[in-house]
């Protein structure tokens, strides 16, 4: 008999943060690299994040977007041409000072992040409007040395895309910002089946350097948010700081309008969060690298044809464009196999045992609603192919329902703290932080927290009071409030009490 | 009128290295980067990257390897646990000291391969047989601060991708490194249309910290030698330094023995020289990412009907899985787009003028042969479709030819030095170097060298002799003299006359 594996997941209700950590590790997706705050993505973990790499790639080649690469290092006086974005990021940054043992002249840091140096470029490569628009995105590896360090949510380095372009005027540029806005939301929700709320950051949490920044937030089991993407409009900022002109049809020279926007491997972190449950992993169809597990049941006298049918069918989906795969491992029990692929978040489960042989069906398993059914053994690929829709469509439901029941209105501070899940300001988050820092827990935690819709007078002292007292952030300030939230936003101000200017979203973050 | 660009291109004979200067900054392949040695890849040389890494990454998937990714930064300390390994790279560690100001205890170097990072992970990931064997890949940025740089070719970081895998006997472990080298070989000869030379490198020229290095030679067309793709058996040499054991079947606890091999974005270089002439760049079909350019001849009066037609063959030929493109533009003549088009080196173009129409035919044209030739509009997809076939094969037989033309055997020094093309030990060389490395060129070069078959007694004294009078080094010890060559190895060593123990390539390189 083989040694089985035990499935030790500490339960959702019992310790998020644990319970993450087991999941990731359990799953196989990261383990935690020799240098502070790196992982290491695991062939399980990086195939998820090639998924979403070619599910952005389309799109974004579609919306007319080239890829390039730009340097790693940038020379620190870049970072001085652009006074927010330095402040912003200076804290973070990790040098390079020497080479070969010899110092450097001037240090070089590794990106945080590539406007600088993409700024730089561009204004060698533009000239003329003939030149615009420019539309580049960069597949990257960037680092931000923070705090506090949680595998996928944040670590040291990590992996991004960045899309930089230039426009010849603020109209085109802020179009640019709505419909690469509009592209995250494609791919988020229904590839990834994760709804997400959208709007505008509010100035304290816009990006370092930006005039304005867009991002989509998408709501974890426990209630946190994480920024899932983000897009900004750069205004002539860094235009200015990096002089990048080009001569108009009216024969004006003029700064470019730029625009940025970003999504990480954070997004796996998303997915685990606001998909796994208590047996592991649950992965979308559309994003999942194995949709379709094949498991062959029944005893050795039996073992021949029922593995044969089993590559039969293995065949037949792969035919039908099905990412199929066949466990017929015997030193591991079919019960076994199960809880594996369930835990690891396979969609769907095909059983073939000797009775079903006899009776010409074969058992399929749901991930998602852990519903068994038989389906008659003709024509399986096509059942296969309309259950892995509906389970697509399944997950987006149930995250979009979660993502209802746990958002309310705050009419005061003492709502919106109840509401994201804070009891005790401070010691909870810190509990929740060391937990999430490495494999340490915490102490239990059973209160699950939300998004708060409260109304905000916009300014910056109202704001940081909220986060003080709730440890709450201005997550979005709503393009709109989806009806079936059936939430009116609160005419004043959460924090002070007058008249609100915006309606905002709070959340606790990742 | 609109203003068209002159095309200045370098004649090859004139002066190689400005030549290919030329080529790959009119066909907008890169730029250079405000950082030392660094490169910027822009749209249009980051898309054969793009196409390298599909083309690389099926071979891979499709001999049972899977994608990973590992920390950049690696502990100084991982580079003492292998002794050969630390020497040979030291000299061009960049090295991070600083993170946010504050200074690190240990400095972290940006990876230049990951073989030591990688191994510690592998000492964490592998217990037992059952665990093995590993066969992991990864694409990344690497950082080696070389004296002169060359874009593509030497630059100070560029992007590649790292096989690492984990085998528990030497005999699996050397199977993989052939699979490798054999996985290489297909790509760039059949995808590349770069016929190579096989074979073992000498003691002083394998990787640090292999026990073998095996690799691919390619001619350019200045009859230097690149190494397209190198795979190592490194043996237990990183798993003693990284202390990788697995208890095998035997119940003995044993050292794996690793492999790791690469290819990177000096590919890029490569497709250059080999193909391009003085018209520019020549990409074969299967790399190229436009195969097809559209382009509509003929006044304004036929323009309508002449663009309708043209959008049709494009709608075909796209329908028919071929990258196509038409360059309708209105400001530029056709003639100036015959040239920009050849001078970017897409394979076969498109000609659609009212008397094609009125005939009901188009006229093609090979970027290869040059050739022109009209062709029935009925059935053009099919045409197009067996014409880039040929093209492609039409490359690789011509690059054979210019590689077998310039391949000689050597008797002695003298000979060797005139086959690799050194008139005068030094200087040239040194011409070369300052044209490569900049943008500045050197004196007129009309000498085009080639790689020299020679005897070799296996003693590093008498290699080290023929570098040092020749410039010329030793590529490889071949698996096997190409017949078509009709090349005996010499029986005596070049250098010092003694009985030859290997044939040896000798050649000046990148």
């Amino acid at each position: 008999m083989a040694k089985e594996a035990v499935l030790e997941i500490t339960p959702q209700s019992r310790d998020f943060s644990r319970w993450y950590i087991d999941v990731i590790r359990k799953a196989d997706l990261m383990d935690y690299a020799p240098v502070r705050g790196c992982i290491v993505f695991k062939p399980d973990g990086f195939e998820l994040w090639e998924r979403c790499q070619a599910g952005l790639d389309r799109r974004f080649k579609e919306t007319g977007h080239r890829n390039a690469y730009f340097p790693t290092l940038i020379p620190a006086s870049f970072f001085e041409k652009e006074k927010e974005h330095v402040e912003g990021f200076n804290p973070e940054l990790p040098w390079v000072t020497e080479v070969g043992g010899e110092r450097l002249e001037e240090p070089l840091a590794l990106r945080p992040t590539s406007e600088t140096v993409i700024g730089y470029m561009y204004s060698q490569w533009i000239h003329s409007y003939r030149d615009l628009p420019v539309l580049i995105n960069q597949w990257a590896n960037v680092f931000r040395w923070e705090k506090r360090t949680l595998p996928f949510l944040r670590t040291s380095e990590f992996l991004w895309q960045e899309g930089h372009t230039a426009h010849a005027t603020e109209e085109e540029a802020r179009a640019e910002v709505m419909r690469m806005l509009d592209v995250y939301t494609d791919f988020v929700e229904n590839d990834l089946s994760i709804p997400v709320y959208r709007g505008q950051k509010t100035p304290s949490e816009k990006f370092a350097g930006a005039v304005e920044t867009y991002s989509l937030e998408a709501m974890m089991k426990d209630g946190k948010a994480v920024q899932a993407a983000t897009s900004h409009y750069l205004g002539t900022n860094f235009a200015a700081g990096f002089n990048i002109r080009f001569l108009d049809r009216d024969n004006e020279l003029k700064l470019v309008h730029t625009t940025s926007w970003g999504a990480s491997t954070r997004l796996l972190g998303c997915i685990v969060m606001v998909h796994g449950d208590d047996r592991g992993l649950a992965l979308p169809p559309l994003i999942a690298p194995t949709q379709v597990i094949l498991i062959p049941i029944g005893g050795p006298k039996d073992r021949e044809r029922v593995v044969a049918e089993a590559r039969m069918i293995l065949a037949e989906l792969q035919a039908a464009g099905i990412r199929a795969r066949l466990d017929d491992r015997e030193e591991f029990r079919p019960g076994w196999k199960f809880n594996e692929y369930e835990m690891r978040g396979i969609p769907l489960r095909v059983e073939i045992g000797p009775r079903d042989l006899d009776a010409g069906q074969v058992v399929l398993a749901r991930r998602d609603t852990l519903e068994k059914m038989a389906v008659a053994r003709p024509g399986v690929a096509g059942v296969v192919r309309e259950l892995l829709s509906a389970i697509q469509q399944n997950m987006f439901r149930k995250a979009q329902t979660f993502q209802a029941e746990h958002s309310f209105s705050a009419e005061d501070m003492k709502e919106l703290a109840e509401i994201v899940g804070t009891t005790e300001a401070g010691t909870e988050e810190e509990t929740a932080g060391a937990g999430a820092g490495g494999e340490a827990g915490g102490e239990a935690r059973s209160r699950i927290g939300g998004f708060a819709l409260a109304g905000w007078c916009g300014r910056g002292e109202c704001e940081a009071r909220v986060k003080e007292e709730t440890k709450a952030t201005a997550r979005v300030i709503p393009f709109e409030i989806p009806s079936h939230l059936h939430l009116t936003p609160p005419k004043r101000c959460v924090a002070c009490g007058e008249p609100a200017r915006f309606p905002v979203w709070f959340a606790r973050a990742y």
